[in-house]
């Protein structure tokens, strides 16, 4: 083992890196890119191993920001280096690699190795892989939640809470910037942790954020939802079953998602904030993740019975997702469509869907009778009882209450795409209406998006306007414009799409 | 895009980084990971960001010592630096993710862009798990087989190049050193290419090194080959097939070995560098990569017919791989051991393989008639021809053609393990062995490793030395006794392995 003196490289490398001197290296017969265990006082990382003859004196131990961040140590502190071997967990990767079915512990084993930074992101995309070729057990996955729940902080808010969660794939999805006022504002507890952005143009806390601050500590976010009887937060400051944000990291840039990592990854946060009752929307529909009713209700079936295991009851709503939900895609603009939603001028998918899902909280919440609750929803809406809670809300958790839709910026460049074609409109496509709403700069420029001036059935003559693009910087418009070229996002029927054989 | 100059890190990191300021990246819309391309003059490699405010001053780009060895650039450089999307490639990654069949020019395209270092580690990971999961076609193999010996170097020896390979497996296997100038002493070219070890105490490229130099130019390796008749270089310099070594960097802490890139790798670098007839030793039996006869059957009949393919003869020799070869583990004692063997004082094992091996290539080289070839082999060995070519061999690779068994230095710090008890030896387990011979150090100490002196069939006395561990550290002479000791390594009849149920 080595003492070394802490030095910041002061940069982040995408890894857990130290880099000591050779001189230190073959003393104890170290080699590059070696598996070493890194302590600090009660504090462990795992971590590889980089060697330089020059970049550091002997006795100094240069950490990448990763590491420092997880050791939470600063220049001049002493850690103690040693050689580490594989974790023990890595056996049960290798068993589920081959095919078999893991017991609880080992399981739990791989998440704890997992959250401990012990193991590598190969190593977790070797499981989670497998995980998409063999799928996981109803009994598999009910592990997988328990330990991702146990290795994570929870939040008590002393009273059963509601909760609503999209498994995420259609664009334009902003339902619970009007689901959380709806439900909170009939005295329903709903302290609403969502993501950001992973591939999408915005995730529901980016939205939020540009409404009011979204990042806070468990007890900041238990009092503000004790509070005003609502919240919509970022989940990622948490520390709720944070395996997940670890395995994400692998996952999005495979383009993965495996089906039982996602259930267990949905409860587990919801476990952790105590909800008793939970309401999944499932859209379903070309372009959208899961793409058919069948298989939406097998995914149902899964959530329900997961729940039932934890004691958690569980109502899934298959929703249409073959088009964006209301006209909106990118942070401000669906930010905006919520708000207008809300007082009323919101697009019908939009109003539709999010009082459909309330209704089924707060049937369940027992505040009304089953097969009255969407009704109950719209009434709330239309009433401006939920607007007043949504400022409430936004209040809370330090935003501008009296903010008006026209108050947020939008990007400053846009340009439109037209009809080719007189015609009616019989497809939008959501991945290309996503790709061009990246391209464009979100979700990171919150300003930049698409405006959708047409959706599925309507009517439109030749050079109307089908959409808007937004964006913060010139250069992104014309990316995105000319994504919009290229994919096709809205089909005009009666637009010749390809003619076979093409004769010239 | 932007032009930055070029200032070393000075030390690997692991992956491809390139570190800019803060205010450059701002400048550009580039954020933390974002993958980019980064150029210069006709070379090119794709990379990750790394952004610091303070690290690096505005127009400078940081390079990590893998993207400095890439580009081949030095400091004060300019190099062009842009954003850069995910190959097209990862979309036929994805294809196989999904367990579709490639084509030929999908193929090309990943191997492509993984020797110009256009994919990431996880996606490579992602391609060969898939292989791993949904096996290859034999028109995938050759597609694959083909791709990795167009984007590597190739020699031409002018001449047919005859070839000797081991799937490896089995610890000990030093038959290259006696294989090759057994071969070479009856004026058979036969070039080869051998690796270091990556899991095993030593690779043929590392025994060979402790008797001469392994590392060369192609055409140093020609010159020497051509002169003598036969070689044993590393081939790891040579850029034959340079895929291949991309790919272990992944499937080494994966501890995977997908069949058909297996037989991709080997036929490639054998296809570029001329070879007309090859010899394939497949170790069969407990503890070897192939467990059984059949599976042993099915490879070597794809071997076969991949050679088919390309024009090459293949034969494949199973050999007895249930136990390791010879007595020696490690690199200086698997060299004194061939150099032994080649002055007629060998284990019955290692001459029985090697002369069995080198005759079937006389045979294919027309030097003898089928049947012939082993007893041919054998003539050559004991009339001391062969050790006289391996003499020349080691002189023209500039080692010391007069060395003896006896100069060859070992590990200074010894331990021997011991029989319990009176009985017969009906077990020496591979990967005990393996896992003993690399805890002593091997094979970066070259005079680590164990020697057995007994193996399978022996009589052994309670205290008979079983075997002795080797080290140069005393500190990893007793890490290989803590191995040995909780792995039983050598399993004598009559010791009472275990009581079930344990009445104590």
């Amino acid at each position: 083992m080595l003492k070394l003196k802490v030095k910041p490289l002061g940069f982040p490398v995408g890894r857990r890196l130290v880099l000591i001197n050779e001189k230190d290296a073959t003393s104890q017969g170290m080699r590059m890119n070696d598996r070493v265990k890194v302590e600090h006082k009660k504090r462990r990382a795992s971590a590889f191993l980089s060697i330089s003859g020059s970049c550091v004196e002997p006795g100094v131990a240069a950490l990448s920001q990763e590491v420092m961040e997880i050791l939470e140590v600063e220049e001049g502190d002493i850690i103690a280096l040693s050689l580490s071997g594989r974790p023990p967990s890595f056996s049960y990767i290798k068993k589920k690699m081959e095919g078999q079915k893991l017991l609880p512990e080992e399981i739990r084993s791989i998440i704890e190795d997992a959250v401990n930074y012990n193991l590598t992101d190969l190593e977790i995309a070797a499981f989670l892989l497998s995980q998409e070729f063999y799928g996981m057990s109803m009994d598999e996955i009910e592990a997988l939640t328990k330990a991702m729940v146990e290795t994570g902080e929870r939040i008590d808010f002393g009273r059963p809470a509601f909760e609503k969660h999209s498994i995420g794939g259609v664009p334009g999805n902003k339902v619970s910037l009007l689901i959380v006022p709806i439900v909170a504002s009939l005295g329903v507890l709903i302290p609403k942790t969502s993501s950001r952005a992973i591939t999408s143009p915005t995730g529901t806390a980016d939205t939020m954020e540009v409404l009011a601050p979204v990042e806070f500590t468990a007890d900041e976010f238990r009092e503000i939802a004790l509070k005003v009887g609502g919240a919509i937060v970022w989940g990622g400051r948490l520390g709720l079953a944070p395996t997940d944000d670890i395995f994400i990291r692998v996952e999005h840039p495979l383009g993965i998602d495996p089906r039982g990592q996602m259930l267990a990854s949905i409860m587990s946060k919801k476990l952790a904030t105590g909800t008793k009752a939970l309401v999944i929307d499932i859209p379903t529909g070309k372009g959208a993740k899961v793409e058919n009713v069948e298989e939406a209700e097998l995914l149902s079936s899964q959530f329900v019975e997961l729940g039932r295991r934890f004691g958690v009851r569980v109502q899934c709503g298959i929703t249409y997702g073959g088009q964006p939900v209301g006209h909106a895609i990118g942070p401000a603009l669906e930010a905006k469509e919520a708000l207008e939603a809300l007082q009323g001028r919101g697009p019908a998918s939009l109003i539709e869907k999010s009082t459909s899902l309330a209704g089924m909280l707060l049937e369940m919440a027992g505040v009304t009778t089953r097969g009255s609750g969407k009704e109950l929803a719209e009434e709330v809406l239309a009433s401006g009882k939920a607007l007043k809670k949504m400022r409430e809300i936004i209040e809370a958790q330090g935003g501008n209450p009296d903010v008006k839709p026209e108050d947020i910026p939008l990007g400053q460049y846009t340009t439109e795409i037209r009809a080719p074609c007189d015609g009616y409109v019989t497809d939008v496509d959501n991945h290309s209406i996503k790709e061009i709403a990246l391209a464009a700069g979100a979700p990171a420029e919150k300003g930049a998006g698409v405006l959708l001036h047409a959706k599925v059935g309507y009517k439109v003559e030749k050079g109307d306007p089908l959409m808007t693009i937004y964006a913060e910087r010139e250069s992104k418009l014309t990316e995105a414009y000319n994504v919009a070229m290229r994919t096709k996002p809205i089909t005009v029927e009666g637009m010749l799409l390809r003619r076979i054989p093409d004769y010239t």
